[in-house]
């Protein structure tokens, strides 16, 4: 390509998004005045549309799959891409809970009577524009477009260009539904170009768009932030802990430290690197040890716990700053909570930390010092998750402090606004 | 300067920002775990320290008021940096009443039990560094720093160069005050060099500094807002609305809309466009009219504005856009509320807009669809204001969705984690 030919397709492209993002402004107008039932009802035409065109869902994305074997994608990406019946059936029954969950919208709270005579309270409204950025998985687009809907919002989709053609007949569905309970389809717009300036475009106007979620690996929502002119709600690695103090109950730490490394491995909330105090690590390692071998778990130690567990690797610098996504664990012994609360200041990445004691007072200090997006006692790091804290769904989990912290739900995709109701009261 | 000397001189400020940074990120450790009854100390204590300094303070805004005569600050520059005996009694009433505010580190709300046995709630914990950045009031170092100090933050203030010996007075007294509370004087930090760099450097460096809140005029913020690297709590300008409504009761719309505007005139929250429907116009504009006469406001209307009040100037298009902050109002009538939730759409900058109306459907509709941080029914949009709104105090008015809406007190210098409190549960 000449470069004269690269910048028209360039400007080509800024104009396309510039009109998504207009568009999208005005739908937000709509969207944020549609009623609850007219949303749900959307939601359920959506599940309707997806479950009559599983034949045009399924040829699409054996389109991806085909271009993607073609392109040499590995297997695991090309895993993520499938939409099986199983995963149309998923998204199906996301879009009914979804549909299923209380509306955010207009809800009212701490409306209080102030000296002046005014009400003052808060009403929770919707952001405006959401623009999602996302990889591989096509069912994000059903996911997403619901969470904003129903949230009020209006949102421009932008999957990766692998799923281009999946994405494309969900959009078709989507737009039906839409369509159907009398919405204007510009309320969820999914762009219809894989060219990577598309990103850059929806990034960078603010006019048009009122936040980005960014939903992938750690790079591209580093990417995405360097270079975003709009706030971005970051979900950036999970590098959790668990805490057994020496006041813990065995029986208990032994379960959680088990659960919260093998349940899943792959996932943001599993821990990665296990404290143990040094009072209670002979009566601890020993046994989880043995049950991390079982499970095929490889360890790697600090010179303590190799004390006790000698066949194990050294644990170096590296591996406490390591979100592993993979069956092994970091091990270190410390000397006490202050130690375990000194290395997750200095190593966490303050997404998730559990902590595993009977001591009451040492739970209330770990629960108000360690200052991650999740603090647990006595529970599995694994429970931090948006359908577990009852959010009903979630569009990320936030490891930034601003606005939304911790699993996203629908409240997180809205915002409040003060009202006042008087009754003529004026300042004197 | 030579071109060396400069870049010498940005290395050293680079180097000077960079320590102030990193002091304020270990001081806000300090500053998340200091009890109540600690900050309140704190505080009290700076409040004696400045009444028992007062001569000294008093001296060195001599010295800033002098050299701001010299450099030919006009008349309303130098009112603002002045600290009167009243300003400085202002100040003292300021830090006691800080004090006395609840706390809000620690919080803990929706604690409720999931169908797994734990329970999931939030707790309100401290952002970590704020940096603020403020014009010629030097009143603001004492007020931002106690409720950054109250809320759990650390926080680098950099106040305007032509109140530099002032705000360093009061920085002696801030220190003095921490010191007796036995807080890290780092929880509070003036910056000492009248360099713009240092603004530069102080919103580059999130690693060091988690939000910024900018006080001073629009350019001020949009300077940099533009420029940060880390999130900033905007307040950009004021441009407010009373729409009288045709089912209005004609003397409350009359004490709101001469409220509104004639109140104060210099303030955020001031109206400067009335818009009236054309049905109530003749009853309510030719009173307005008098009593705005009267008070020295200046009138500017559309046509039909203009056939019941001959003698004003014609509105045009840069007047709906216009915050006055200055006696000068703009009058449109409208069709109806239709007309005049679009009128605000377009021309409002997203700060206060009220209706006034006895018509209860039409309240709930302007409620819900006008898209400001406060919106107000039958009261004068002089009343969005923290204190007002019982937050206490206001760290500022933000217009951003994201985060905080409207004033922002100690609620919004804080966040919320999620906590979970088990008894051993693991995910199955």
């Amino acid at each position: 390509m000449t470069g004269t030919t690269a910048a028209a397709a360039s400007i080509d492209i800024d104009h396309y998004m510039t009109a998504l993002g207009r568009q999208a402004r005005a739908a937000a107008r709509e969207t944020a005045r549609a009623g609850t039932a007219q949303k749900n009802a959307a939601l359920r035409a959506m599940a309707d549309a997806i479950a009559a065109q599983r034949a045009d869902i399924a040829s699409a994305n054996a389109q991806d799959l085909a271009a993607g074997r073609d392109k040499g994608l590995d297997a695991a990406m090309l895993d993520r891409l499938a939409l099986t019946p199983a995963r149309i059936d998923g998204m199906i029954e996301g879009l009914l809970q979804v549909a299923a969950l209380e509306d955010p919208v207009g809800a009212i709270s701490d409306l209080r009577y102030r000296p002046s005579g005014i009400q003052v309270g808060k009403m929770r409204v919707p952001l405006g524009v959401v623009g999602i950025i996302y990889e591989s998985r096509p069912n994000v687009t059903c996911e997403a477009a619901s969470l904003c809907l129903k949230s009020g919002n209006a949102v421009i989709l932008r999957g990766g260009s692998e799923a281009l053609h999946s994405n494309q007949a969900l959009a078709r569905c989507i737009g039906e539904g839409l369509r159907a309970a009398g919405i204007t389809e510009h309320a969820v717009q999914v762009v219809a170009t894989p060219d990577r300036a598309a990103v850059g475009r929806l990034i960078t106007m603010p006019e048009y768009v009122d936040v980005i979620v960014p939903r992938g690996g750690k790079s591209l929502i580093e990417r995405i932030s360097a270079d975003a002119r709009v706030p971005v709600i970051k979900h950036l690695d999970g590098n959790c802990h668990v805490y057994i103090d020496d006041k813990a109950d065995i029986d208990k730490a032994l379960r959680i430290a088990f659960n919260a490394k093998t349940h899943r491995y792959g996932t943001c909330n599993t821990m990665e690197t296990l404290l143990v105090a040094q009072g209670i690590a002979a009566q601890v390692l020993p046994a989880l040890g043995e049950a991390y071998a079982r499970a095929g778990v490889e360890l790697r130690g600090c010179q303590r716990t190799r004390a006790l567990l000698p066949d194990i690797l050294e644990a170096v610098e590296l591996d406490w700053l390591t979100e592993y996504l993979a069956p092994i664990l970091a091990i270190k012994v410390v000397d006490d909570m202050n130690e375990a609360i000194a290395h997750i200041a200095r190593y966490s990445s303050a997404h998730t930390e559990a902590i595993v004691t009977e001591d009451f007072s040492r739970a209330q200090r770990f629960l108000r010092e360690v200052d991650s997006s999740s603090v647990m006692v006595n529970a599995s790091t694994r429970f931090a998750d948006g359908f577990e804290y009852g959010l009903g769904a979630e569009i990320g989990i936030s490891t930034d402090k601003l606005h939304a912290r911790g699993p996203v739900g629908l409240e997180g995709l809205t915002s409040q606004k003060y009202i006042v109701l008087g009754d003529g009261q004026i300042r004197e």
